[in-house]
C-alpha cells in the first residue's frame, strides 16, 4: 500500500466541501443535487448563525434563485460551490475592512 | 461574553479558505493579493500530491495565466477561490463517476 501523508489544510477544506455537500444532497433520490428542502436544511443546519440573523424570511428563498443558475429548481455542486465562495469573499471582505480600521 | 457554539464543518472550511490564503498572500508587501511567487508557494505546499504528478513543467503557469481574469499579475481571493473550486469540482466528478462504475 502507498503510504498516505496527512492532508493539508486545503486538501482537508476541498475535502469536507465534497463531503458536506454529498451529505445534504444525498436526503432524496438525486444524490448529485440540493433539491430545495436539501438547500434549506444545509443552510439552516451548517449555517444557522447566519440564517438565525436574517430577519427577512424571504432571503433563503432568493438565495435559492439566484444560486440556481439554470432555473432547475436543483442546485449542482458547482452552484452550491458559488454560495460558499459568496459567503467567504463576505467574510475576508469584512476581515479587511476590520483590518483597515486598526 | 455571548456563548459561542463550535463551528459547524461548512464554517470551519471557510475559516479556512480565508486563512490558508491569508498565509500564502501575507508573504510580500501586498498582504491581500497572491503574487506568481506566492501561488507557487502555495500550489507546491498545500497541493503538492497535485504539482508532483504534473509532468508538464509549464502546467502552473498557464493555471496562474488562467485564474488572473483581471491580467494583473496577482491572484485576490475571488480568483483564488476559482482555484479551489475547480478543483473540487474535479474531484466531486471524478468521485461521481468512480461511483456509476460500481
Amino acid at each position: 500500500m502507498a503510504k498516505m501523508s496527512s492532508p493539508t489544510e486545503t486538501e482537508r477544506c476541498i475535502e469536507s466541501l465534497i463531503a458536506v455537500f454529498q451529505r445534504y444532497a444525498g436526503k432524496d433520490s438525486n444524490a448529485f443535487t440540493l433539491s430545495k428542502t436539501e438547500f434549506l436544511t444545509f443552510m439552516n443546519t451548517e449555517l444557522s448563525a447566519f440564517t438565525k440573523n436574517q430577519k427577512d424570511p424571504g432571503v433563503l428563498d432568493r438565495m435559492m434563485k439566484k444560486l440556481d443558475v439554470n432555473s432547475d429548481g436543483q442546485l449542482d455542486f458547482q452552484e452550491f460551490l458559488n454560495l460558499i465562495g459568496g459567503l467567504a469573499v463576505a467574510c475576508h471582505d469584512s476581515f479587511r475592512k476590520s483590518q483597515k480600521r486598526v
